[in-house]
């Protein structure tokens, strides 16, 4: 080790962030959640490495993002590569790679990580985690309300109560009929429209009005009068015998017979400009405070077309890790931090080390998760150790032990004990 | 999405994988197994970001490895980084940042992948996965047995037998005992010696013996018979006397009371040039054919003073994915693919998909994952999928499932069928 003047810095990247045990705790929770019910549903895990050639981003993504937002570099091999921004063009890529040999449709899920150069804020770190979950290769409506569903189920897994949360649902194909067709708005018109309603939460909303208006002149009106619908069902009859429309309604009934109840019609949900070709969706904490969107997703149907390969119609959506950490913060829906570790030994002198690792092994061999003190420090300070580091039970060795085999089992939380043979320990231990 | 009239690659970036679903199996198999056995012993997860300051590489690892292995960029904010080549330093760094809170001593693992720029060939890719698990803060030569036992018990629950590793032992301790106060070399000396060392295998051993007498002169027949001994308790007296042989006695005592017996002495195993202050093992492959090492660690004392910080001594292993892949591969150990959904239902109209998902829904309350095909194709395509799915159990719905509300459950690997009512049909799929 070369040593330095300059004294190192111990503070993560900018950025990104530590998992110390305990976080590391609660990053687990949060993606066995996830797992188990996307599992639950039939999805099956994939993943690929972080590193990419950039020509792939650029392909799908356009410029914009390859330019200001990714982290790419020259390796010295002279390819061009990034550290992944989002996880799609990987899962198109990695379809087109086996197209004939993979077996559709396909339910896969991954938890990558992913890397995009921007600002540090609540909510925006420059490395987070995101579940993608995604159906390959059925064009059902079926499949837009499945992958609903699982969003719904995962809320509802860590504890979310439906009046704290609603699904925004909208149609990329609704929206598409009635700016080309009904309305007949040009391309660049429908765009401009477009982007102004992303927007419409961030003006004042006679300035909105005023900007719709000089788009669609007279037929403004009409337009106001459907964006402010928040029922499918209530759609104007000039609107709702488009397909989109059609489509929607079938999805909120299969929603409603699921039991999903709290999902609203939002004709002003957009999800960005290109990408998405039929439904979309996202999850919205209701908070009146601080509503404010989760996740979402929707159907895309070119995604596999920029590797010059079949079409694959796709429908998923993506989670981070952030956004729902800090929603069940919020809604105090964390878990206590439980130690993966059941028991400490503590040892009263360094001749009855040979029984603490004989016990250890005995219990180990039985599923016990077990960690010996061979710190030869005073009792006390070994049992100070267990305690902070949130160890729910202690066993001390020493002479009585060594003689008797009978062992006091301390539980640290309750501060009781239970006097417990050998023989017994490990089923003891087992049902605690 | 842009149009270019250059195909896309959809192979992997160079040296990297995709992990298709039954590469991931695997993946989660290995990382399982691992993860089983370090938190049995007591050891708690953390993880960091993969981007870190490049400063903390060139403090710890010496120029080379960053100028010449490592992927190190500068941010669009300027700030040099590097993509972790090894996971170390980073522990190193988040143990000095809470050096005051944390109650030592700790036991720690995570499961990282690296980075490194090289050639990829076989066992060496550019990304690799690694298990790291250390403790920290005890001296005891326990800490350094429970490592060894540790890397035994990994190996064992992959299935290796006895015969077919073992673990080589040495001691660094030793080793600068008797380089420095028995022979008596200069520091230069000591380390050509050990460079030498290091090499012996990839040269002549007539060589090797010229070499090491331009260094010993008249000792290196003594120096040789030190080399060639592989029982700690069969080392000549002159030399047994060191506290570093009497540390590995006390290892190789410990061993033995635990039932590891495949360890032997290696007093050329060497594991670099800085870093390790004690104990040093290696885990090989006995393949007579192609006999290699596995992985290996050791004690380091100095690790956190890099950092400013007061030392921590710590002992440790670090045990790659690829290689430990390849070795149950050689030993037909690799478990069989599974897949984690166990039933695909077929439907054999779209008439019936509301009693699909009725059955799904009522299936998966019960824990069972649970595919619904919405595919609308005839019944053979949707068992087909099922099969090259490697799912293991179908149920097809129909009129008659419609009306009896029995079901058929194929197994598909047995290829037998049980007739199951509706209400049997969870409890009879959690006990296949």
């Amino acid at each position: 080790m070369t040593p330095t003047n300059q004294k190192l810095s111990t503070e993560p990247y900018r950025g990104t962030r530590d998992f110390y045990p305990e976080d590391m705790s609660l990053q687990n929770y949060i993606f066995s959640t996830m797992k188990t019910v996307v599992e639950r549903y039939g999805y099956i895990e994939y993943t690929a490495s972080l590193l990419e050639e950039t020509a792939m981003y650029r392909a799908k993504s356009g410029s914009e993002i390859v330019n200001q937002q990714t982290y790419s570099f020259i390796d010295r091999g002279g390819r061009d590569v990034t550290i992944r921004p989002e996880m799609t063009p990987t899962v198109a890529r990695m379809i087109a790679r086996k197209r004939k040999e993979l077996p559709l449709p396909l339910r896969w899920f991954s938890i990558p990580n992913l890397f995009r150069y921007e600002r540090p804020q609540r909510g925006r770190l420059r490395e987070h985690w995101q579940l993608n979950v995604d159906i390959f290769g059925i064009n059902s409506l079926e499949a837009d309300a499945e992958i609903i569903s699982v969003a719904y189920d995962i809320m509802k897994s860590f504890g979310a109560r439906d009046e704290n949360f609603n699904i925004r649902i909208n149609s990329r194909k609704l929206i598409n009929y009635l700016f080309n067709e009904y309305f007949t708005l040009s391309e660049e018109n429908s765009y401009q429209l477009i982007k102004l309603i992303d927007h419409k939460n961030k003006m004042e909303s006679k300035e909105f009005i005023l900007q719709v208006e000089s788009i669609l002149c007279e037929k403004s009106h009409e337009f106001m009068d459907f964006l402010t619908c928040t029922d499918i069902t209530q759609l104007p009859d000039s609107f709702a015998q488009y397909e989109g429309a059609q489509d929607l309604k079938n999805i909120f009934d299969i929603l409603s017979k699921k039991g999903i109840l709290n999902c609203v019609f939002d004709p002003s949900l957009m999800r960005g400009f290109d990408y998405y070709t039929g439904t979309v969706f996202e999850v919205f904490d209701t908070n009146p405070v601080n509503s404010r969107s989760l996740f979402g997703g929707g159907r895309y149907d070119d995604l596999v077309a920029i590797f010059d390969a079949e079409k694959v119609p796709g429908v998923g959506f993506g989670m981070g890790d952030v956004t729902i950490h800090n929603y069940i913060d919020t809604y105090n829906l964390l878990p206590q931090y439980k130690s993966t570790t059941k028991l400490y030994i503590c040892i009263l002198d360094n001749e009855y080390i040979s029984l603490a690792n004989e016990l250890s092994s005995h219990l180990r061999a039985n599923k016990v998760n077990v960690a010996v003190d061979y710190s030869n420090r005073k009792l006390s300070s070994q049992i100070k150790t267990a305690e902070k580091q949130k160890i729910p039970f202690i066993v001390c060795i020493g002479q009585d032990e060594s003689q008797t085999k009978i062992f006091k089992i301390k539980d640290i939380e309750k501060r009781t004990e239970k006097i417990v043979h050998w023989n017994e320990l490990a089923k003891v231990l087992m049902e605690c």
